[in-house]
């Protein structure tokens, strides 16, 4: 059934929210502010295509799901999809992309925590803290020289708010910050210079910490491969807190294996990163569970974003700003 | 004999440097343009006595030698000692203070280095680094959450040239900075609030990250005791940048064992740790040698610094700042 032939129901009526969660998920921390609001309806992944008919509205609490395409015969109301992540990636889909159900995100909610968990990483690469872990281990007291950051060449890949705040807190301490984005120019209000993202191999040979924060797209799928990772100089360090897959994953651990990079990756191809990936034990390697956004109070924050998004919406406003399904973010 | 009664060449004459260094350590990377000004007189802790009769200027290259001390009956025609250290505690003593001869310390040189390093341990700890490598270590993939940084108070503890770019660059970050020094005020241009260090332990119950980069004088020896630590709550994270003494090192080990205190300790006490030293393994202490300040290029900005002092020096000019001997450092 097709959203679009849907009336809307007249305002002030009380919508039905479809909130799909998961086992183990916590509910949101505003869920019976939500319930004031609206007839909520709690599903899973299996039970997603009941909870449906008849629902304006779903929230997909479990961030990686990719249920709603199976169950999009059922959408026989649905209007509006929010997303409680920044990446949208899991969700989209053919039949959603061209009806006329907005999509919305958590835009806002992650800039200020990924940008400090990228500065995180750049700090404890150049100020080598690693090695120093691993010499303690070893009872090793070992002087070594490190690395002034100020002054160091950041690309960051992604010119999102994420990679904005990114940018802002890096050039705050100091570092040489570029961007690349779809539209290069060199008067970007955080990035100043913002490169060619699709001649991304070009751009790479004087780049110190390689920060990647696209959204995944079909666009920026693979987009740092083999070449691209070549292109990079010697000691050069990636930090990926977008996805997985817009890296070359075998590639990257090549190249860190022989030593010729080091990496922090919060974001893998297949998360958990399977047992027996090299990634684990490579000593350039510094893998984390994607956590890089989620500081304590993250899932407050998300959950109050959300009724917030439910109240304007009640209101006959538009909760936004909205996903671009073509694109597969929220375009500036 | 007294370097009070020595008369000062006449300008444009060549003074005698002698160079204290030891076994290992790199000579000063401008030591032949040093020659080209001076007569240079190279010499270890063992020859420094010899060396010393009729030189106007000792460099003291081995910033951890205290041998001034026991020579200083042959520092006939001393004038000036310049030490390559921010630190100046182990070269004092009651004659040097005593008498005209000028101290300068590497003041500058290590501001940046340092305040980034800290930035680094507080990033580290807040993002929980040493946490996810040792479950990367173990195979586990444990997601967790952080803590944001914006917002979190610092507490650094001096207020000379490091502790300032300390506070400028926790600042640039989004921490809430207050200072501790001598002089309490509420208008720093740095720090905003200075808090009064002779009353360290009124100020302590709100902080989430305590820095310590005092100089050691009598007046800072052991200012970080068991009460000071005992009135940190629980969670605190004591960064030492300064110098081990500042600290009472068991009773800090002792709150890290307890699982209530963590610390990043860049100095200590006896260097190197000794072996069997509980801060070698225990889970919240992370030790580095002596390394916070020393960046790429460290020892080239060390020598050009005496360089530059010799020919101001050598153009009648008194290169400065000077240390306050009586205080221990320079004084603003």
């Amino acid at each position: 059934m097709d959203a679009r032939t849907d009336p809307r129901p007249a305002p002030g009526s009380r919508p039905t929210v479809v909130v799909l969660t998961a086992d183990g998920v916590e509910p949101p921390t505003t869920l019976d502010e939500i319930r004031g609001l609206a007839d909520v309806r709690e599903c899973t992944a299996e039970t997603l295509a009941d909870a449906l008919p008849g629902a304006e509205i779903l929230l997909v609490w479990d961030i990686f799901s990719d249920a709603l395409a199976a169950a999009w015969h059922a959408a026989d109301s649905l209007r509006w999809v929010h997303v409680a992540a920044a990446g949208v990636d899991k969700l989209l889909f053919d039949e959603l992309r061209d009806s006329d159900v907005l999509v919305t995100n958590a835009r806002g909610v992650f800039d200020g925590p990924i940008a400090e968990y990228v500065l995180a990483c750049v700090m404890a690469h150049d100020k080598r803290f690693h090695e120093t872990e691993a010499l303690q281990r070893a009872g090793v007291w070992r002087h070594r020289e490190t690395t002034r950051v100020a002054g160091r060449r950041a690309l960051v890949v992604g010119t999102g708010g994420i990679g904005r705040a990114t940018a802002r807190l890096l050039r705050a301490v100091g570092l040489d910050v570029a961007g690349a984005g779809r539209r290069p120019r060199d008067d970007d209000e955080d990035f100043g210079r913002v490169l060619d993202s699709a001649r991304l191999v070009d751009h790479l040979g004087d780049v110190d910490h390689l920060v990647m924060v696209a959204p995944l797209t079909e666009a920026t799928r693979g987009m740092l491969g083999p070449a691209e990772l070549a292109a990079l100089p010697d000691g050069a360090h990636v930090v990926n807190v977008g996805r997985g897959q817009l890296v070359d994953q075998d590639a990257l651990a090549r190249e860190i294996a022989a030593g010729r990079l080091s990496a922090h990756l919060d974001v893998l191809v297949v998360e958990p990163l399977p047992e027996g990936d090299p990634l684990w034990t490579l000593d350039g390697a510094h893998i984390s569970p994607h956590m890089s956004g989620d500081v304590v109070g993250w899932r407050d924050t998300l959950s109050a974003q959300f009724r917030d998004h439910l109240r304007t919406w009640l209101a006959g406003g538009e909760p936004g700003p909205s996903v671009d399904k073509s694109r597969g973010y929220v375009s500036g």
